[in-house]
Order: C-alpha cells, then structure tokens, then sequence
C-alpha cells in the first residue's frame, strides 16, 4: 500500500485508555490487537530479538484488573511496550546483535524499563538494532516496502510501530538512529534534551553522545511514555530532568522557523528535495516564516559549523568506543565486525589531545546554537537524506542528524511526506531543555499536514 | 609510634623504579616488601577485602623481567596496587562490603583497573571500603593508632598506603572519601578535576558527584598512576581527560591562598584548630599571603555559599541513588542497613524538580568559584574536623569535602599537621581542570612541611 501521511494511522494507546476506562476495551485485548498484528507481520518484517508473549498476556490481565477496578498504576498502564535490544530487561537476553553479547540474559531492568513496569506498561519484548547499535544491520525490514530497510540503529522499534505491533518502542541515538528509521518507516521519533531521561542499564558505546529516545505512532503517547520515564528515574545523572507536565502541552503555531541544510542536503536526492521545498512552501503559506541560513550572518554561521560536525563527531564517539572496545576485541575479536575492528583500530591512534580537541569543537556548536534562541522558534530539514534504500546493508547516513545529535537539542520526526510511496520525515529540533515547546510545535505540525485532508 | 609529618615515610614506586633500571632491585623484591607488611600488619589493620598473592607474584615476575631486559610496558610497570572494592577487577569479588553484592565476581576490569593492567601495574587485591561506599564502616583500623578508624569511605585504601603495604591504592569520592581517609591516615589523597579519571567499572551510587581518586605514599607515584589512567582509558566520557605531563610537574610556591572555613570549622576541636592556625602562621612567615572571607566580597559570599552546600548536597546524593538502589531495596531490603533504607525512603519522597532545585545550587556554587580563579591561587582548609575518632562507627564527617566535591575541583590532601599524636591533613582546592598546577603546589608544600626538618 502506499504510504500517505494523511491516511496513515497507527495504534494510539491514549485513545484505547479512555474506553478502558469506561470498560469498552482493556488492556488484554488490547494486547491482543497487538499480537495478531505480529503473528501475520513479523514473519516478513522482523522487528523483535525476542518476545515474551505469555509474559506479556499475564501484565495485561494483572492491568486489565486494575483498570477494571479503576485502580490503574500511570497513564501507561496497560500498554504494550518493547524496548530496543541495548538495554536491559530482566530476564530477556540483551545482545545488541552482535556475538559478543550472546546469550547475555540480563539480571535487572533499565531504568526506563524499571519505571515503564512499575507503571503498568507490559514489556513485551525487545527490538532489533544493528550491532552494538553501530555497525551491522539488523535483519529486519521496512513494513512500507519490505524490500527496503527500516533504518538503524533502532531499527525494530521503528518498523514494530510502522507495522502496527506497537504503540511505542523505545530508543537510542548517537548520530541519528532515533531520528533517521522514525523518518525512514515514518513514525513519531523524539530524542529528548541530551541526558533528559535515564538510559542507564545496557550496551551504552558513545555515553556522552548517547541519547535515550522513543518511536510511537501518536505525539501524546510518546509524551506519556516520556513522562512516565522522568518522574520515576529521572534522567542521567547530573542533567535536568525532562521537564513538562502529564500531558502533551496543546498544539503551538510557531512563528519563525529556521531551516537547516547540513551535510544532508548536498545528499538528498532530487525528488526528497522537491518534496521538501514544497512543504517549506506550504508552511508559509500556512503564515510560518522560514529562515534561510543567508537570512542572517549568525544562522549562515551556524549552518557552516554544521556542515563541519563530522569533523569533530567521528572522534567523539571514537574515543568514547575505545575503552570497553579493546578489551572485547582483544578477547574475542572474531566475534565484531570489520566495521567495528575499524573503529578499534582507529580509536587505538587518537590521543587525549584530540578527544579534547572533539569537546571543545563540539562545546562551540552548542554555544552558536544556544545563542539562536531568539532568531527562531525551532530548526527545520529533513530527516533522512531519502527514503529507505533498498536491501539491509544500508540503515541510512547520519548526515541530517550529526548537528542535532552533537548539541543535545530535543528533536522530533514527524511523519509528513511521501517520496516513492514510503515514508520521508521531516525534523524539527529545538533548544535544549524546552522540549515541551517543541511538542506544541510538533502536534500544531500533525494537525495541519497529518491528519486526513 | 607517635605520627610526625616530618617523620613518616611511606613506600615510592618511582625511587624503586630507578633501581629496577640499574637492576639494583626488582618489582619481585618490591613486592615482598609489601606482603612482608602485610603479613605483620593486615591482622590489625584489615585494610584488604581481597588478596591475590598468587597472581601478585606471577606479575610481579614477568614485570622483573622487563625490566631485566630494558623493556618496562610503562612508569607503573611491577608497582603494586590495590583497587577499592566498589570497581571491579576480573576474577575478583567487587563487594563493597554490602550484602547486596556477597560472592559477585567480576566478568571484566574497570576502566582504571585496565589502564594499569596495560601498563604493567601489579593488581594485588581489593581495598575495604564501607557499604556501598556510604553507610556502615570498614572492618579496618588506622596504622598510626588501632583503637582509631582510618576514616571512610576509601577506607582501606589509605590505611593500606599508611601501612606502607602499598605505595599506591584507587579510591572514589562522592563527599569526602579520598579526602577524608587521606586526612586521617596521613597519606596523600588526590581527587582530580571532576570527571577527568574514567571510573567507569563498578558500584557507582552517585553518578554526577563521584570521583575517581587515590591515595598514596607520594606526590609523584600518585602522579603517575593518574597520568597511566588518564592516556590509556581517559575520562568520564564527555569530560575533559586528566591533563599534565608524565611526570609531577616542578614544584611552585603559591602567591596567595584563600582560606575556606566551610561547615567545618565549626565543628572542630579546638587542638586541630589551634594546629590549622599555627600552620596559616607558618604559611605567611614562609611569603604566602592567606586571604581570610572577609577580606573580599566575593570570596566571603562563596564562603557563605560553601557553608550552605549539604543543603542541596544531600539530595543530589539521594536522587541519583533512587535507582536503581529501590530496585535493590525491593529485593532484597535484609540485605541493606538501616541507613541505606533510610537514603531509599528519602529518595522516594523526593520530585523532579527537587533534584532540578538541586543541581541549580550546584551550578551557582561553581560559577562563584570560577569567578574566584583570579583572587587566590588555591583554597586552603583542614582535610576532615579533626584526627580519627576512637572507634569504627564513626568513619569521620564530610564538613569540609562538601564543597570541594559539589565544585568537582582539583583537590589534594597534604598530610601536613599532627594532632594528638595522629595525622591531620591540609586540603588544597584549586581550579577545574586545573590539576597540574596545584600539584605543583602541592609539591611545595610537601617539601616545606613534611621534609625532614
């Protein structure tokens, strides 16, 4: 089927809790729903490492009493969740798809999964990802054309949500692999503030670049899931919590928009470009004011500096990768990819002078970034240089998400185009620790170009 | 014996490597030197929660070798060191003398463990530490009086050093537990720059406050081993890397010093204060000038702030131990103390914007000492309220490492004063990022204070 933005629906769990409530649907059939979408989709669409299918069913009647009794746990109770394979979940294997972790069954929960369980929200299983989320493509396809692939690294959160298996799956991204298969499988992506929610307890390789991040069909159930995760364990330690309240804030027009071409755009093929000119279109005539780079010396600034981030990134996560890295390697090197013996190799000629050369690149960034504020209400460009390429050996280019990755900016995928009937998404990134203003922006977005015309 | 800073010795490495080079001894020879003390002193002291003498010797053979044939893997290649039970060591229990982690054996080395591990270093054993590096004390007593506590929570890695077991141990600190110890035991105690050491590997209850550190029985082993850890695994990812040559730099007479008095002072006895104030004295006679609060506005408002700091220090603390120390609690709350309970009961009554709260102070806390850099070239106070007490339960107070731990600046313990026949120590606080320089200090005061006279 092609895939139209304005018809694409996806399962929306805030939906379901409000007839949960009143008793109409519960949180087992529910479920239900969900499983019979796996059992005739995942066959071809490979999104999960694992399932815990009779678990899930016992959470769901352990919930569906509860809502029965009107005595739900969070707003989250009852939804079926699963959790992309670098992190922990009690019991399930975490193997990150890489052969180094085979068969490693872990003893504790992520913290976001401690604080999605203690909400009520069933751990259904975990979600595919590319080796150590950095290097080979996991085995899963894109459910908009199962030729194409899904993107990476969170590549079986996205397609799970794109197939409807799911509401929300959760993330993770160091260059753009919350962003990058949102966009590809067109879905909700958002990578929160830099360090804004926990993502303690797992396979964390580039940990000051490493983002916690969610994939769901819907705005408000991403929110919630987001939500949920803040107020039970926090963020990273150190950094201010994801801030905002319960809800999704109401939607918010935004003024002025500035957009952003990066190393993306020279990338971009001819028919994603036009897409997206024409949507930059749209939204002036929608009364948005969209910025050029040119418009303006500190964005034509800015825009240089970020087409040079990976300059400067590829070091970052280098470094970060090389200790544990060579202690795996020396231990068991037939067991990772030449991909990432590359980045061993590389990592063993970086000195602590370049590392700090990397900081002090990236730390400019997020200061011309942060002295923007007042220029516009939020960034704008596309998500993806393209949609999904055919095969798996490509999970994407990073090159739409280095600049927003590097800052630690909160950046959402919104699922507004259609390029060779799949998915294109498009990327809004705002300042750091106003995440509840973006999401405003984001759902004035769905309203006016993703709901039925 | 009665402690005299002028008079106590405790083991070097880099004198003994210089024999090494002429094959005038040998780590083998240096390392029964060390068991032969620990053989008469460990069933006192009880500094160790591990031992592998074996290992040990086997090491200590092939690094002989090396240095035999002119090939030593580094500056620590055969010195014997012991970690702190909260970091991992393959194949060694990491306990952290709680009963939540009886019998864990660890799979793989901490960062710091590995960095030493390639350089040759000695990994002789595990230092006792108290449960889970904040609550119930060590097993172990002082080496300059029994009846005494050496101080927490790193406690076995100081009386270790202070027993010349060992020229170096690894420790960490949240509050005050290099610090502290250090003061206590009359060793020195270096807590870098904040994140400048990789601590990854191991129980870390208080991500965003705690330290790597160590303690040994000279400024230049100390050196040494930080500068090992800081080329081969770095620093806490995103943070700058621990930065200074190979070698302690050349020493440096400070021009000015400001002096802190902190939540401390108050709660000192009177022959530790009378000491500190003979010592300032000294310290002018000597060309220093010691600037008092009150001669500056800024300086007495940073030092009204600092007397503020466990206001918000202890829920920093508490917030980042909520997880995964509830998780823990619900399994298996017989296995922790009363006071740990007691930490998880507060966490949970804490809120996101509580922490939010929190991390603002800190963050005004360090811009007033930044905006300080220009007035003093280090602050200088006692290292703990007085000598260790009489007794294990108390493993001495964190009045004056609050400040210097919630800043994250470079801090050094000089054991400089004796106070009823036990060491006091100085603490120097200098500059983020800063390390080199006030090591360069502290190299002076070394040699003013605590050479033979």
């Amino acid at each position: 089927m092609a895939y139209n933005p304005r018809a694409a629906r996806y399962l929306c769990f805030s939906e379901a809790a409000r007839a949960f409530a009143d008793h109409s649907d519960s949180p087992r059939a529910f479920l239900e729903r969900c499983l019979d979408q796996i059992a005739s989709l995942e066959p071809k669409v490979r999104a999960f490492a694992y399932l815990d299918i009779a678990g899930a069913r016992a959470s769901a009647d352990r919930a569906s009493e509860r809502w029965q009794n009107s005595r739900s746990l969070s707003a989250v109770d009852g939804m079926p969740v699963a959790i992309k394979d670098c992190f922990d979940v009690k019991g399930m294997p975490t193997e990150a798809n890489s052969a180094l972790f085979k068969g490693n069954i872990a003893a504790t929960d992520a913290a976001h999964v401690d604080a999605l369980r203690r909400g009520g929200a069933i751990i259904l299983g975990k979600t595919t990802t590319t080796e150590l989320t950095m290097a080979l493509p996991a085995p899963t396809w894109n459910p908009w054309d199962l030729r194409r692939t899904p993107g990476g690294s969170s590549s079986g959160s996205a397609a799970a949500v794109a197939a409807k298996m799911l509401p929300v799956a959760t993330g993770s991204q160091v260059r753009g692999s919350v962003i990058r298969p949102a966009s590809i499988c067109g879905v909700i992506g958002m990578k929160p503030t830099f360090g804004s929610l926990n993502r303690y307890g797992g396979i964390d390789p580039s940990p000051s670049l490493n983002h916690l991040g969610l994939l769901g069909g819907t705005l408000s159930d991403v929110w919630t899931v987001a939500h949920q995760i803040a107020t039970v364990v926090g963020g990273d330690p150190g950094y201010p919590i994801f801030a905002g309240g319960p809800q999704l804030p109401p939607e918010r027009r935004p003024l002025r928009l500035a957009r952003q071409y990066t190393c993306g755009w020279p990338r971009t093929d001819d028919l994603s470009k036009a897409m997206f000119e024409k949507f930059v279109h749209e939204l002036s005539s929608q009364g948005v004011e969209v910025l050029e780079p040119q418009s303006d010396p500190a964005l034509s600034e800015y825009e240089d500096a970020t087409t040079r981030t990976p300059e400067f990134f590829f070091d970052l996560m280098t470094w970060e990768l090389r200790w544990p890295m060579r202690v795996w390697y020396e231990e068991r090197p037939q067991a990772m990819s030449e991909n990432v013996r590359a980045y061993v190799a590389k990592a063993e000629e970086m000195s602590v002078a370049d590392y700090r050369r990397a900081l002090d690149r990236r730390e400019a960034l997020r200061r011309q970034h942060r002295a923007l504020a007042g220029k516009a209400d939020a960034f704008i460009t596309l998500g993806h240089i393209g949609p999904g390429q055919m095969g798996q050996p490509s999970v994407g280019t990073p090159w739409y998400n280095d600049a927003s990755s590097a800052i630690g900016a909160p950046t959402i995928n919104l699922p507004l185009l259609a390029v060779e009937d799949v998915p294109l998404g498009v990327q809004l990134m705002g300042f750091e620790g106003r995440d509840e203003e973006l999401a405003a922006m984001a759902r004035w977005f769905m309203r006016m170009f993703a709901e039925p015309a």
